[in-house]
């Protein structure tokens, strides 16, 4: 015990001893010695905290950001654009907690499990900040044993990323997200969901975009047909999925060295991932020798045949594209998987700027994307019962970025309040007044303020409303008290007119509800 | 070393061993031995979670639910009315994460600290979820050198409190917060918080409330005449703070048994923590001969007085007690401190019951509250400038309870959607014309729906509707197509008429404008 208790007052050697003494105890691995390291270096900020007060570290979490109210401003008008889209194709809304049980995520995310953010165990249940809606609108479905549901939810999500913040890429971001649950007929509800973006990316008016479609079991035949092994789908399917932001030739040294392909049937896979087209190249994909040799493909090849039918009638093939490139990360899709990305100069690179690997500009990558998941909500029953599903997630913040450099860019003024009148006054002595008059306007519902001042100058008064957009002042004097009326200041015109106390209401109604 | 090394194979000696061993080591307290045991139980937890994969545990985390439709329509209505609200007096909104740096809320809850959610450490910053909306709009403010500004903030705050979830108490809840930033003339921002506490309690129909009012300086003078020690002054008043839900007597124990105050001390504070009236008290308490040595508790009693100067001018006065028992937890609070209850039987237990300890009934507790904290700006700037706030806090999670209970307990059937037309057909093989239809609709801002099968059955059409209070039916038939019409079916009355296919949408909007 020698050792032990000479180890105090020396700090490094206490840890490392305390660590070795660990060890020796409980036969600890690596990553829990990791996870030692790290609970000494909290206990030491922790300490470190306490001698020094009021050297806070003034930022909000790396990845994270704050709103202010004009990007609060911008963000409503964003979301009530996706809602309305929702509920025009009739959605209802749910809601879940922001953290699962830790056991909920697990395996359903593949490789990308590593970026879920645990939180601390302070005793009880095992949690994780939610990765996405649509574990956990999986877990909400077999808890609930809905088997079936058109349902949209935004909410924020988040992963423990390299955020790229000027491109829009946070670890707290929101997700919009519109999901279709039921046994229906084929590619019905999918349609729906590329019809969804098609109207809400056309509406948000953030230049041209292209929607990429592809289907899982087309991208597994594929693998099938060129050789690859059963159990390395997925980690190819996740290398391929890079293909966005690598060249092919990045993408396939990393399937050769890091993932063990052989260069030949790498050379396989790139000779298809190439191709993009319409329903012609399904068509034509259904009568290649190799490919339609997979079972698996054809069926997906069959349903891009008949998606691409209902998006005729839909009217929105003009942005929609089979690309057999697309792959996305994600474990749990099952049928056809898409992703929007906007492709206007400034916005996102074009595809051949991907493959050389300058997306370093203004790229603000895919805004939109989703697929059909029929297993998820069977893996969360107790006796495996599935539940089709179908659903897209919109990207929020990669779209909030673009339209807060358009608002910056433009010299329009982003009101933040709503506030139609200020009152106001021309003389001392006069709060009381205010706050009565003012409070007569808000027993009316209308949005009226006043200056949290005993004497405001009539200037300052008018300033604010100036600075702020305040379109009507209400100006009470003495001489207003005594006649019973009220000054009604336009502060765009500056004209005014006195009205009588009783018709105040009314009048300050009919302005503004012509602006 | 021998014990260390004879403790492999037995677990609760090797347990115990370790911990012995941290201690030797390290010095540890009794508090971070429990963090110890509770990280050798996620341990085991972790095991076992790995040996029966499908074996979920189907439920939300402890103290957090979901919302289903239904809910959410209740709540998105409760957010409409508080919204509204904040919006009639002018405010802004802001959003921040849900997760800040650990050192921003550290030093700013007191006891509540404890209640906090750490993130784990996964590497990089140290970082808890949010235990309100206040403490981070301090942050926000600090931040951005902001010396005035009237906000909302509408968000899910994160407490590990003991959940009483029928009573609408969770660990995840959403806080609607309105302050007002800025050096003003004293109470105008104080009355308008209280202005709009009693608006949106009104406004949302939860029955009678009450709004008790008091100052944190009124409390600490009366504590120094009492005879309290200046270091106990915060610990005190967490015990007062309970008088909701204790009785004086058990309030009292705590005061002398635990916090160690003389028997005299804790009678003279009861004799005070009993009063309760209005503007009046105030003016009594001044010229009270003890309370009124204290400069602190005179600024308090004085401020008190004109707070409800300005709550006649603002109407209020007949929901605002002053109540010299309110004491409110957080160490933030400087000046004026608010509480909202609801007093109508069913809603909140009335303050006799609380007396008696016999609040296991339907309570809900209180459902807003806040105050002034003028220093807790100063605490985030590196030069410690201070930014004057008052803010009021409303406690959604206990409103939708009572809601919730009075929407099942009425007959009224809640609409979870609001679509207005389902396009349908009366004959088979007509998928291709309705969703030609529904397309047209949707791309003219009609909230319209398909059923997703290739030939449902009219019947099951018109069931969809009643069961979900779509109000129209567009129905599509071989001689409706020849005749370019559309048979438009109102669902209620069963009225059935044909429309030209062109006047369609015309049509359907004047109908659905109406109802």
């Amino acid at each position: 015990m020698l050792a032990l208790s000479c180890a105090r007052g020396c700090s490094g050697l206490r840890t490392a001893l305390r660590l070795h003494a660990l060890r020796s105890v409980s036969g600890l691995t690596a990553a829990q010695i990791d996870e030692e390291v790290a609970k000494l270096l909290e206990l030491k900020a922790r300490l470190g905290g306490d001698e020094g007060k009021h050297q806070f570290v003034l930022k909000t979490p790396k990845g994270t950001r704050d709103y202010n109210p004009k990007q609060m401003a911008i963000r409503e008008k964003v979301f009530s654009t996706i809602t309305r889209c929702f509920k025009r194709h009739g959605a209802e809304t749910i809601d879940t907690p922001v953290f699962e049980l830790k056991e909920t995520l697990t395996g359903k995310y593949g490789e990308d499990s590593k970026l879920i953010y645990d939180l601390k165990d302070q005793g009880g249940e095992l949690l994780s900040l939610r990765y996405d809606l649509t574990v956990p609108f999986a877990r909400y479905l077999a808890m609930n044993k809905i088997t079936n549901i058109k349902r949209y939810h935004i909410a924020k999500v988040y992963r423990r990323d390299n955020p790229a913040m000027t491109r829009g890429r946070y670890r707290e971001f929101y997700q919009c997200d519109f999901d279709i649950a039921g046994q229906y007929d084929a590619m019905i509800p999918d349609a729906e969901c590329l019809k969804i973006v098609h109207e809400i990316l056309s509406e948000l008016e953030l230049g041209d975009f292209r929607i990429k479609v592809n289907d899982r079991r087309i991208l597994d035949g594929m693998f099938a047909v060129c050789g690859v092994p059963d159990d390395k789908f997925r980690t190819i399917c996740s290398t391929v999925d890079k293909l966005d932001k690598m060249s092919w030739d990045d993408v396939k040294k990393e399937i050769v060295n890091e993932k063990g392909l052989s260069e030949e049937a790498a050379d396989q896979i790139g000779s298809y991932v190439g191709l993009h087209g319409g329903m012609d190249l399904a068509e034509r994909l259904l009568l290649d020798p190799r490919l339609s040799q997979s079972k698996q493909a054809c069926a997906g090849l069959s349903d891009i045949k008949l998606l691409f039918s209902y998006l005729q009638l839909f009217q929105v093939t003009d942005k929609v594209e089979f690309d057999l490139s697309l792959a996305r990360g994600l474990d749990y899709y099952t049928g056809v998987i898409y992703e929007a990305v906007l492709t206007q100069a400034g916005a996102a690179p074009a595809f051949s700027d991907a493959q050389n690997g300058s997306e370093e500009g203004v790229s603000v990558g895919s805004v939109a994307g989703g697929g059909r998941y029929d297993g998820l909500v069977g893996m969360f029953d107790p006796k495996g019962r599935k539940v089709p599903c179908v659903g897209v997630s919109i990207g929020i913040e990669r779209i909030f970025s673009i339209m807060e450099q358009k608002a910056e860019a433009s010299a329009e003024k982003v009101r933040t309040t709503e506030v139609q009148v200020l009152v106001a006054s021309a003389q001392k002595n006069l709060l009381e007044e205010r706050l009565r008059l003012v409070t007569e306007l808000w027993n009316a519902g209308i949005k009226a303020e006043v200056m949290y001042k005993k004497n405001p100058k009539l200037l300052s008064q008018l300033q604010l409303c100036e600075e702020t957009g305040i379109p009507l002042v209400a100006i009470l004097g003495e001489q207003e008290l005594k006649d019973g009326v009220v000054k009604l200041r336009v502060v765009a015109t500056r004209e005014e007119v006195d009205i009588n106390r009783s018709d105040l209401i009314a009048e300050i109604k009919k302005r503004t509800s012509e602006a």
